[in-house]
C-alpha cells in the first residue's frame, strides 16, 4: 500500500489532515461530503478528512482480495482493545466479557436495554451528542438534561446538578468522556465523585468513551471502568476506533463491562453482534494493535489545528467564545454575543457557505452555539473561518463555482 | 484488480465458487469460518465462498485509497437498484421513495415499526429464517407461524392456512420470496391471491426479497410491489445485494415502498440510514449497476452445485429428502426417515465434522431437517456429503488435523 505517501502534497504540509485536496475529498461517498452542495465547506459531522492509517488500509485491501465480506464476529478485537487500553490508559480491561456491537450509539441503546427498564430516566450532560435525544426515547428511556456548568474558565462537570438529578430518581447516567461537544476530559477526582454519587443513588453508569484515544497533551483519559469504586465495577463502557481512525462507516464498536457487569452484558444477544460490520472489526483490530504511530501523527496535526483555530478566531472573530478542547477534533463555539440567533450554523451555511453542526441540536443549552470540526487541512480551517467572518461584514459571499478552487 | 483471475485454480475449475482453497477460506474473519474449529466443514450460515465481483472489489479498494470510511448515505444506491430491478424483473420501482437501512433484517424491523403497532400479529411462513423469531418479539410484534404445505412434490404456499391466519387478526404478513430455507419462488398467480387476501383482511405486506437475484432458470421472480393490486401498492419490500454478491458484512439494504407506501416510509428516520455501512452502499451500488456478468457466472456454478448435490445425495444418502431449490444457494434437507433426531445438524456436526444450519431453529416444522449451503467449491460439497454419509455408517470420523487437507 502506498496511498498514504502518494497523498503527501507538494506544498510541504505533512500529516494525514492535509493529505487530500478538496477535489479528492469531494469524490467521497460519505455523508460529510454528500449532504451539502460542493460550494459549501463541510465542517460539521464528526468524520475526518484523512487517509486511513497504512496498516488499516492494507488489512482492508487484503479482506477485499480474500472476499472476506461475510457476517461479523468479534474475533481478535477485544484482545486488541485490551492491549491498546493498557498501553494508552494504563489499564487492561478483561477482554473475556467484551461484546461486539455495530456502533457506539447502538451499543449504548443495547446496554441501556439491559441495565434499565421501560420508562426509566437516564441522565445526560448537556450540551449533548444529539442522537442521544433520538435513541433514548425510541427505547422508552427518558433523557434527563443535566447541564454542564459554564464558568468564565469554560465548562465543567456540575456535581451538584448531577446529584440533584440522581436523587430525583435516575436509573442510569450516560457519561460522555471525553465530552462531545465541549471537548472536556474529566479528571480522576471528578470521576471518583461521580462514582460515589452513582453508588449512593443506585445509578448505573454507561460510559461513552468513543473519543478517548483523541486526548491532547496536558490531559489524561481515565477509563471510568478503571476506578476503584463499586459503581465503576458495575459500569459498562462503549469503546471504538471509529472516531480516532475515522472508521464510522464500517460499523464496529465494543461494549466493555466493569468487573461486576459481565453478567449483564452476557444478556446481549448474538444477533446484535452479527449486525456489526466485518470491515469495522478488521479495521478496528488493526487500529488498536498497529494504529498508534498514525494516531501520533494525527494528534500532532490536530494540536496544530486547535491552535490555528484559536489564532484565526482571535484575528477574524474575536468576540466568539472558544475554549480549546482537551480532546476530540471538535470546537464548541459560542456565538451568542454576535446576535445572529439561536442557530449560528444556519447563518453560516446560508451566508458563509460553511456547514457547522447546529448548536440547538445538542439541547437548549446549545442555543447560540455551533460545533466546528477541525479534522481537516489547515488551509480549509483557515478558509472556513474567513468565510464565516466575511458573512458577518455584509459583503456578499463569493459565488459558488470558483470560490473553493484554490483548496 | 487482478485477484479474481489470480484465484482461478490450476485444476481447471472455473467460476467464483471454486476460486479459493480451503486454506485461503480459513483465513477469513467472517462468522462462517470462525464459528467452528478448522476441522469442521462449514456449510451453515448464508455466506458464499466466492471472491468479490471484480468491479465491486475495485470500488472498495478505491474507497480505501480515498479514506472514504465516514457515515453512510444512500447516494446512488436507489437509482442503481431501480435499474437492476427493471432489467432483471421487468419492473422499475420509483427510486425517490427508497430508504437506506443497515441490513434486511434491520429494515424489516423498522418497517414493521412503521406499519404495525405494539402487540400486533405478523404472519410468517414456516419453516422461516430464524432471526425473524428473535427480532419480531423484540419490538413487541408477535410472529404467527403459518406453515407452508409439504406435499409429495415439495413445499407450496398454503393459501387456506394464510387466510385463516389473516382472518384471525394479523396486522402484517412478512412474505419471504424467494423463500429461505425451502428455495421456493412464488408464482404470479399465488402472489395475486396473497394480495387479494391481504387486501380483504387489511393486512400489510412486508416483502423480504433478499434472494431475488438468485433465481435459477425455470423460475421467475415477481416483485410483490409490481402486482396490480391495492395490497401491492401498500406493501414495502426489502431488497439487498448482500446475498447475491456476498456483502452481508458490509451492511446496506434498501426499503422499497409500493406506490401508496411512500408516506409510511417517509417516517423512517435519518438516524436509521446513518446506521448503515458506507462500504455496503458503495459495494451494493456497483453490484446493481455492474455486477450482472459476475452473477451469471455465479448462477452457472450454483446450478451445477444444485445438481451435484442431488447426485451426491442419491448416491450416498438416498433416503434424504431434497427438493432442488428454485432460488438461493440453500438446500433444505429432510432427514426425518433416518431417525437421527430432531436436530440432524447436531449429529453431523459431532459425528461428521460438517456444520449445517439446524432445522428446529426455523420453527417446529423444521424438526428433522437441516439447511445445507452449497455456495462453495464442488469438491467441498462432495466432501461434506461424504462425511455426512460416513457419520451414519458408524465408521469413526477421520481425525481432525489432516482430514480436510486435500481441499
Ligand atoms: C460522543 C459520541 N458518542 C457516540 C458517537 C457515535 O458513534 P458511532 O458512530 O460509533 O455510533 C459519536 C459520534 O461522533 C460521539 O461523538
Ligand atoms: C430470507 C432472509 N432474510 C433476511 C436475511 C438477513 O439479511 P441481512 O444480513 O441483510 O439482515 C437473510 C440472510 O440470510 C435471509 O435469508
Amino acid at each position: 500500500m502506498t496511498q498514504t505517501s502518494a497523498h503527501v502534497p507538494d506544498d510541504g504540509h505533512a500529516g494525514p489532515l492535509s493529505a487530500y485536496s478538496l477535489k479528492e475529498l469531494q469524490e467521497r461517498h460519505s455523508v460529510k461530503w454528500r449532504e451539502y452542495p460542493p460550494d459549501v465547506l463541510p465542517m460539521w459531522v464528526a468524520e475526518m478528512d484523512t487517509p486511513l492509517a497504512e496498516p488499516i488500509a492494507a488489512a482492508l485491501v487484503e479482506a477485499v482480495v480474500r472476499g472476506d465480506t461475510g457476517y461479523a464476529v468479534a474475533g481478535g478485537l477485544p484482545e486488541a482493545y485490551a492491549g491498546f487500553a493498557e498501553r494508552r490508559f494504563g489499564r487492561r480491561p478483561d477482554p473475556a466479557g467484551m461484546r461486539l456491537v455495530p456502533d457506539v450509539m447502538g451499543g449504548i441503546v443495547e446496554v441501556l436495554r439491559l441495565v434499565t427498564g421501560p420508562g426509566d430516566r437516564v441522565v445526560v450532560n448537556t450540551p449533548a451528542y444529539p442522537p442521544y435525544f433520538y435513541w433514548l426515547p425510541r427505547i422508552g428511556r427518558e433523557p434527563v438534561h443535566s447541564p454542564l456548568a459554564l464558568t468564565p474558565d469554560g465548562y465543567r462537570l456540575d456535581l451538584d446538578a448531577l446529584e440533584r438529578d440522581f436523587a430525583a430518581g435516575a436509573a442510569a447516567y450516560l457519561l460522555c468522556n471525553p465530552h462531545n461537544p465541549t471537548g472536556l476530559v474529566f479528571g480522576e477526582d471528578e470521576l471518583l465523585a461521580v462514582a460515589e454519587l452513582a453508588g449512593r443513588y443506585g445509578v448505573r453508569v454507561v460510559a461513552d468513551e468513543i473519543h478517548a484515544p483523541l486526548v491532547f497533551d496536558g490531559a489524561r483519559h481515565v477509563p471510568f471502568e478503571s476506578l476503584d469504586a463499586p459503581a465503576a465495577a458495575r459500569s459498562i463502557t462503549l469503546a471504538s476506533a471509529s472516531k480516532a481512525w475515522n472508521l464510522a462507516g464500517l460499523k464496529a464498536a465494543l461494549a466493555v463491562p466493569g468487573a461486576e457487569a459481565h453478567g449483564d452484558l452476557a444478556g446481549l444477544s448474538m444477533e446484535i453482534s452479527e449486525s456489526a460490520g466485518l470491515f469495522g472489526v478488521i479495521a478496528s483490530q488493526v487500529a488498536f494493535t498497529a494504529g498508534e504511530p498514525w494516531l501520533a501523527d494525527l494528534m500532532a496535526g490536530l494540536t496544530a489545528n486547535r491552535a490555528l483555530l484559536g489564532d484565526l478566531l482571535a484575528e477574524h472573530l474575536p468576540v466568539v467564545g472558544y475554549q480549546p478542547p482537551q480532546a476530540t477534533y471538535l470546537a464548541w463555539l459560542d456565538f451568542r454575543v454576535l446576535g445572529i440567533g439561536d442557530d449560528p450554523a444556519g447563518w453560516f451555511l446560508r451566508r458563509g457557505g460553511v456547514a457547522l453542526f447546529p448548536g440547538p441540536r445538542f439541547g437548549p443549552t446549545g442555543c447560540g452555539f455551533a460545533r466546528f470540526n477541525f479534522a481537516t487541512g489547515a488551509d480549509r480551517v483557515t478558509q472556513a473561518v474567513r468565510q464565516m467572518a466575511a458573512s458577518l461584514t455584509g459583503r456578499p459571499r463569493a459565488s459558488g463555482a470558483g470560490a473553493l478552487d484554490a483548496l
